[in-house]
């Protein structure tokens, strides 16, 4: 029986730990680098142990108690199994439950309700409880899913900042200050955008914002397109999720929601809590089914 | 004095070479291998080489006059200056004129006459001459360009049948078809468009004007919005180059016509001849030219 639980919220950026007693009342929090299992498992491997030792230091714990805790893990890229399976073998837990970092973040959300969560972020995830099961659409990435999210928009106005160089299409104000980011020159364009990762394209996302709120038609069009994306995919999830309560995640969900449609804007609700908190309660949760099954 | 002249088009599939007498009249003709400065400048120059030579041979003349020959070559990959200037200075020709592959398209179907000319293939660029002059909008690869091309609109379907599967957007016979492809596997396809470059997107492109005849409303509506690209790059094009002339090459100038405005429907004109009749053309040219200031 361990005597403490642990959440874990690993992504790209970096990974964060909490300790917390099996009720789930948090102790300590720790944090450390990249844990991206699909681009470097054994990295994420020790980056994970990093954060854990570093929470219960956090809590005035002996750091040699993390071998008798269990652990709910909530990373991204859990999608491809046997990579789950491989992490799970070498992390040092007495349990261990790895699951993807949607559900850590429905969880920590929307706690035990049954509802919709969107992650608005450089990409784009929806996610629905119902009856206890959770339900995912999108999140399949840059190059043909993840539409209304900032790498998408970025690329959006970029494009659109071409096509206004070449005399294609009306310029405006959002794509003059593209234009001129660049010194009007295509190729310089064209080669960034060559050499960008989704996360480039994201940092163009809030200017597409920015010049929307000032009533700029370029802008206005290409979040007017994101924006529909994304009141489509809220309308697919809510189909599962209910109309009671939607929840938006990410960079981008304190912007978004002014450009969405009213159906799906009046059954807003903020977050309870973040995901690591999401991954603490899940692992709570977990610890009590196995006592409850030991007794 | 160059006794032959010899045109080029070089490409990144192969390169094509002809040999004529001064004044343009067609020898011979040779083939061989990729002619893409771009990624491989050294292969590039003995495929130009080979193709010339290979034209020699088949106009049963000595290989060793290549030495002595004029050449113009329409290459890709132009506008990196460098790479031009190393590749001149590595080929056997006594002399040696590089330009772009649009320009030897351009002249090789509306010859000397004023026009548009536009190119729709994997992607797609759009070219005018007026008052001896030639511009050219668009071709700027696929990343953030290219609108309208089949990469592009091959691209857009295989979002349009991801979302589909997800139920965020009504699916219809075309999506139904690359859905069937990747056996209703998400993963399979994002997978896919991972590993693709332009011309694996392109592939799906006459799939979407085949339904698209077939009035499939998912097709249509793709077909639209790549049709609604062409049609405002041609209307910036003719505005350069008149309302006289405008002739459509690359793998989809068959496809397109029937989707494009009538303006533009009602100018169009057969090409005169292909891109390496263009070359020698304009290779005679400068052969000329150079005989003339000579004199």
């Amino acid at each position: 029986m361990a005597d403490f639980i642990i959440g874990i919220d690993g992504g790209g950026t970096s990974c964060r730990a909490a300790v917390a007693d099996p009720q789930g009342t948090i102790l300590g929090r720790g944090k450390s680098g990249s844990a991206n299992i699909l681009t470097d498992p054994n990295s994420a491997i020790q980056s994970i142990g990093e954060a854990a030792e570093a929470a219960f230091r956090d809590a005035r714990l002996p750091v040699g108690e993390v071998r008798n805790a269990a652990a709910f893990l909530g990373l991204a890229g859990t999608n491809v199994g046997n990579l789950t399976q491989y992490v799970r073998e070498r992390l040092p837990f007495r349990h261990t439950d790895i699951d993807s970092d949607g559900l850590i973040a429905l969880q920590g959300a929307i706690g035990d309700a049954e509802g919709s969560v969107a992650i608005l972020g450089t990409g784009t995830i929806f996610m629905a409880r119902k009856d206890s099961k959770v339900h995912y659409i999108g999140g399949w990435g840059f190059t043909i899913g993840d539409l209304g999210g900032g790498a998408r928009l970025g690329h959006a106005l970029l494009q659109e900042a071409l096509l206004a160089h070449d005399g294609i299409r009306q310029g405006s104000t959002v794509t003059d200050a593209v234009l001129n980011e660049f010194r009007h020159d295509p190729t310089a364009m064209v080669e960034f955008a060559r050499l960008s990762k989704p996360g480039d394209f994201g940092r163009y996302a809030p200017l597409v914002f920015q010049h929307a709120e000032q009533e700029d038609p370029g802008a206005l069009a290409l979040l007017g397109q994101a924006a529909r994306s994304v009141n489509e995919a809220l309308d697919a999830i809510t189909r599962i999720g209910g109309h009671e309560r939607l929840c938006l995640l990410g960079g981008l969900a304190p912007l978004y929601p002014a450009w969405l449609e009213p159906r799906h804007r009046k059954i807003l609700v903020a977050p309870q809590a973040d995901a690591l908190a999401g991954a603490v309660a899940l692992a709570a949760k977990r610890h009590q089914a196995r006592a409850g099954g030991a007794a």
